[in-house]
């Protein structure tokens, strides 16, 4: 794999940016053009998701780019996040563009918010769930998180633990919505529930408005851009038979998130890595439960392992591994995990708010897509 | 551009399918896998179209696909459908997955219809064309149709020529809808106006029931495969600055396809051909007009002269350049595109209903986005 990410860029995250997304998008995407080195006139593809709301057309005519040659979506939600780059790499690779920009931008907390209660059914399964309650995100993924639970005897208290840490990261770094504002394992405790006695309001992501965008182009750029690149060291998806991006009932154990497992085998084989190589692991994280999974999933530590591994510091400054250095999707914003990614490019650059030293290498997981990212 | 498509797949074309979307999918995508000489399992890639409502998820669980690695989406409608090959082909060439399905299925007839008014906007761009009556396809592009005509002079009869030929060749097309019954002119000028005085009924492409699907992979397995490979030679698309691929009124020249230019322009230095190298033209026609105006951007004729090619006979069968050879989107069914690009294979396989002799290379073209095909 030859290609890079060169660029980044984001807006503020907020709670109501008071502007629409399609400026959202165009204000992200010109920050990471230029953060790239790059005009407008340099981009000739572009990725975002089949959710984000924004046109092509709108978001290459308010940039001024000229032509794109290749453009694609990725399906899944935030669990295809690290697909966007797949797709860019992809791109670039093949020689169907030069210079890919990915973007997702939304008004995820002021105008649609993703975890309310779904009104209608989207797609028709949902027709053998919405009947049974399961009407939220939090409702929907519990049942796995219940089970998860169950298998190795976790409370919701155990949780909390990695909700402290995130919030940690949060509190130091200036992008984050949770800037300065550290929590204490008794906060969490203290929060309401939400789908009890699994999630408490501090074991979910953020709802935010914010853009998030990223420029991807072939390797051999990397020498002439401003500011360091990301080598896109692996890439790939994980769709299993019989799994569902929300209602994932059918596999034999639902205490094991099988797509991360699976994602996590691509992973290491196309880069030549294992978890010990990490420096960083950016991970998808809408609700906290969800780290512990992908964390054994992923092969950071073994089956039921995630709550020691946790709460013994081991992903915090310092760590063993350090897990969503920015805060993560509960911490720093829900830009659709997005934002992990663009943390990612960060610590590899030196330049993340809690720089872990000398990273070299960091893993981007939103369980059903994923990156291997390190130092061309 | 190493890729090939290895297989082909569809249902009949109806108008009513008595069947599922989903079901749809499934058997046109496990005819290809078959035709390609695989199995499901060989699979591990999807590409479909933003607005396809099938779930990755569920066709893959339902083919029996064990994994996929890569799955993406093409916006855009139809002007997108050269786009899923494009993906594939990324896909395959970069080593993210060593054989993709791309499929399309839809009850667009029996469903939800699309040449019917739009009950609502679905993008803010439309809030600025619906107070104005633009609420269907033939209105929509109707101005951009009325300033072709206007410019170069032509009217409603004009149009009805290609309607003929497309007729003509659905008429010996057992997969076409119109199988054994072509047209006269008269009886295209005898057909209702649908956007007086510029198409009547039957300039407009049908709305069908069916699924089409193909598999793409590298061109290292063409050797192996049980029926004649045809190797993507060149693909691309064209998004340009200040259009819309619906509301494109915003070019300086309105009866000038400038897309179709720009994509052309990418095909033939892709592919090292030109349009005397081709020996089929399957072109997108959601309406007879466009097939004039891509004829001309594409370089097949000059600016305003496609009205001369077409009434000479050079589009039929033994023309200068065969075009839309299985009676297009007109005649023998519309699945979005995607038909268009299986007779392009068939084409070059030598098994098309209306085979042109030798055909060793095919222009596919959905104006937004393209394909040139020949032989390994």
């Amino acid at each position: 794999m030859d290609a890079i990410i060169a660029g980044i860029g984001q807006t503020e995250f907020s709670k109501n940016s008071g502007r629409s997304r399609l400026q959202l998008a165009v204000e992200a995407a010109k920050a990471a053009i230029s953060d790239a080195g790059l005009t407008p006139a340099d981009i000739d593809g572009s990725v975002s998701f089949t959710h984000d709301e924004n046109d092509e057309s709108a978001v290459l005519t308010n940039l001024g780019i000229p032509r794109l040659r290749f453009t694609s979506r990725t399906p899944g939600g935030g669990g295809g996040s690290c697909a966007t780059i797949q797709h860019a790499a992809a791109a670039v690779v093949s020689g169907q563009a030069s210079a890919v920009l990915v973007w997702r931008a939304f008004n995820e907390r002021s105008e649609s918010r993703f975890g309310q209660p779904t009104q209608g059914a989207l797609d028709p399964a949902w027709s053998f769930h919405l009947p049974f309650g399961l009407d939220t995100p939090a409702k929907i993924y519990g049942l796995t998180f219940q089970r998860y639970m169950h298998r190795y005897g976790l409370t919701n208290a155990d949780f909390g633990e990695y909700t402290v840490v995130a919030r940690q990261y949060a509190a130091t770094n200036p992008n984050a919505w949770f800037y300065q504002r550290p929590i204490t394992i008794e906060d969490h405790q203290a929060s309401r529930w939400i789908v009890e006695p699994l999630l408490r309001l501090l074991d979910c992501c953020q709802e935010s408005d914010g853009g998030v965008a990223l420029v991807v182009t072939t390797a051999d750029r990397a020498p002439d851009l401003p500011r360091p690149a990301a080598r896109v060291a692996a890439a790939s998806s994980a769709y299993l038979r019989g799994g569902h991006h929300l209602f994932n009932y059918h596999h034999a154990d639902l205490s094991t998130f099988v797509e991360a497992a699976a994602l996590a085998d691509d992973l290491w084989a196309q880069s030549g890595y294992g978890p010990s190589d990490m420096d960083v692991a950016m991970i998808y994280e809408n609700f906290s439960p969800v780290v512990f999974m992908q964390l054994e999933a992923l092969g950071f530590c073994g089956p039921g392992e995630a709550r020691d591994l946790i709460a013994g510091g081991g992903i915090g400054p310092g760590g063993q591994i350090p897990v969503n250095t920015n805060g993560g999707l509960l911490g720093e914003g829900y830009v659709h995990g997005m934002n992990n990614i663009v943390e990612g490019v960060r610590q590899l650059r030196g330049t993340a708010p809690n720089q872990v030293a000398g990273a070299q290498r960091v893993l981007v997981s939103a369980g059903r897509s994923g990156l291997v990212l390190d130092r061309p």
